[in-house]
């Protein structure tokens, strides 16, 4: 069946799953005119899976309150393979009382189904994951930018990181140097895999979260500022581990 | 015994291990009026460990080479610990033919003797590995205060992190948030582990290796300066994961 | 005579000026349950002199418009003397058509009154000058700090800035540097001024504009920061050219 | 006359003038084997123009020293123009008492000529006002481009920007936004003027002089990686004012 609005979907159901591309899209289709808080009833299940700003999935979270209903937000993080293969991982905020519910739900798509605590704290734990995960991966690409202009064989600089302090998953199991780790995007032109754009739109996130809080994240300003000068030169569909070819890249004459 | 400068060191030995401050005490020690070179015999085999410019490990071999003398870069990593159980690593740098016997030596501290490839490419390794380290422990650091301050618990978000794409040394074996992790500095008051004024040193010589071979390092620079920053304000002498400390830090009105 | 709402001052005016703290207020002012547009009459002029995110102004100038009021955003800058003196400056964002009106009544308090264009865009003005001041003046206080390092008369060096490419504002009106420049507040122990906190405020809010029409600010994103870092160590009351103080300090150990 | 080294050019003059690329070429010269220095008579007046790191001007200059000449830094700004109207400003360091005669030769190729102090302080001074050049420019390019994105007319922001507290040489003089001032190279397509590749030059001699004196850079180190990254990108070549078209750029898919 295809619904015509959000609210005919919220009609007949008990649990709904959504999944949107921005704040301002779970607004409209929780909150707008034809919303499914419009019709929504009474104990109905409310799992958002968006990544978004934590604060709207509160605001939404307590427009449900008021009608009975319990808005969770569930974000998620795997990509592409984990979907196809049903192991992603959740990351829930909401009522510890909804949480069985939500994870028997969510079983079926994920491996890890993680309650990080009141609603809004799954999007804080997916934004400061994927902060992380950038200003990791920016820095694999510079040093082993750095080691390889060095004298370094890539392979074998990966194999120091790896077993030294500097290892991260970005050196180990998704390195940005082409060859040095087989089946990752940058052994393929840096096709499939988690997009720039994508990740500037995460990082943009974290530092609206981070003002809000009034947290330093003097690395999160900076990478943010990288993965959207990417995009501005044209990395926005290529994976995000294509900082490295963005950083190293010897440009033509312009 | 007792010598009374490096030349009389020099004199009656085969072999040489030195492991000294900066560039400058390494020229002086090698190169100086009664420095090693001047007195070294043909065959001396020179190991230094000092973790110094690459470039000047470069020269010192060349200095070296006239005297018929091997010279080859050995900085170790892996910390007080380490050094007390002999499972330091050392990174080396020299011709493939010197490394077994200069292996054969640091067999007796490291456990793991790695061959880079030719002089200064054990520094370059080193240099890699701790800009990389720099960078992950100020990321970590951050994402650990925005998390805390977005209403997530500490030892759940490092959790998370340590399951997900965010995951690094420092999230896992070395995390900056006291309580997190036990018996690393964080949890005691940032004494001991590897100080932050070293720490600075390391990445400037990493941002004046990145100079010479026009390497771009946009986090490396801007880490390099949060760790000048942080010496600048007290913190020299504490552990380098004290970057947590310095970033949430609510001052007194000065 | 006091009012007792915002509302109760809206009734019997034609023309209101508002300087509020910030976005939240000016929201809660104008369009709260007791705000000024519950009473405002038809065709009353609101001027909104508080710095704020330009897309708040937007929001509540539509939200005047449905009552048939005119709400122009009017962010001042100019600080405590220019205020004293009448000699402010006004950005001025709203319809062409109600400018001469607001002009006419800023004209008592500022000697620059600029239509600056649509409703916003004085805020957008504001914001842009505040960021490029904030970028000067930690880019002065640097080249300050390092010429002074270098062996330069702080006198001289800024002479030399002041009739060369460096010159701006930050290094020839209010130099940083005790001493340089007679009556600021670098030579007044960086009292009185535009304080730390207040410049950490505006300077997210050009982050927030800076992320939702997608403008690259690397430099704006890197102060903003360094300002957040200031707030954290006790800067926040001190006048914003303390950036020299905070760069160069040489800390206690802690 | 053609001379066929440095060597014989020194052997028949009282008074020498150089202009050299980069460190390594000065030293070369100067203390090469056929280099000035090794016929150079006593008293010579030895003055160099290049831009070169202020530690390698002082090491010249001790070496002069043993020969009983003079040598003084006297770096030049001011760009082809100038240079072709006579009007340069030199920034001169070495010894009061030579400054006189410095000073007579250089009286005609340049308006101002400003004795900075001990030598290597010319360069120094270069040095702070170039990095402070770079990161107004690239300020001054992120607020004419945030403020266009939202909503202002370039020639109106500017002339807000030239008469509040953001003005600088960069966005009065050399504005880097096509159309606000004719002229520069920002209305000739980035044509003459000054290039990306030596500003990133001059930046790379601003971080090592900030390093081996310890002083905190934070902007200075992140300009210096961003004009890094614009050289990588093809932009070498162009007016350091195209700062602003790396920053806005909307790049083709890669």
């Amino acid at each position: 069946m295809i619904a015509s609005s959000p609210a005919e979907v919220a009609q007949g159901v008990s649990k709904i799953i959504s999944m949107l591309p921005a704040s301002a899209e779970v607004q409209e289709v929780y909150g707008g005119k034809d919303g499914i808080l419009s019709t929504a009833q009474k104990g109905t299940l409310l799992l958002d899976s968006s990544t978004i700003d934590p604060s709207v999935s509160q605001e939404v979270a307590k427009q449900a309150e008021t009608k009975g209903a319990v808005f969770m937000d569930a974000p998620v993080s795997g990509g592409v393979n984990a979907a196809r293969d049903g192991v992603l991982t959740f990351m829930v905020g909401g009522p510890e009382g909804s949480f069985a519910e939500a994870k028997a739900i969510l079983d079926n798509m994920g491996k890890n189904i993680v309650h990080c605590g009141a609603v809004g704290t799954g999007q804080a734990a997916k934004i400061c994951n994927n902060m992380l995960l950038a200003i990791s991966m920016v820095g694999t690409s510079e040093a082993m930018n750095l080691g390889i202009r060095l004298g370094l064989d890539p392979k074998l600089l990966a194999s120091i990181l790896n077993t030294s302090s500097g290892r991260c998953w970005s050196s180990e199991v998704y390195n940005p140097v082409p060859g040095v780790v087989p089946g990752v995007p940058s052994s393929n032109d840096y096709k499939g895999g988690f997009g720039t754009a994508l990740m500037t739109k995460d990082l943009g996130l974290a530092q609206n979260a981070a003002s809000s809080v009034k947290a330093n994240t003097p690395l999160g300003a900076a990478v943010f500022q990288i993965y959207r000068t990417m995009v501005n030169h044209g990395f926005g569909g290529k994976d995000f581990s294509s900082a490295f070819v963005f950083l190293q890249e010897q440009g033509k004459a312009k």
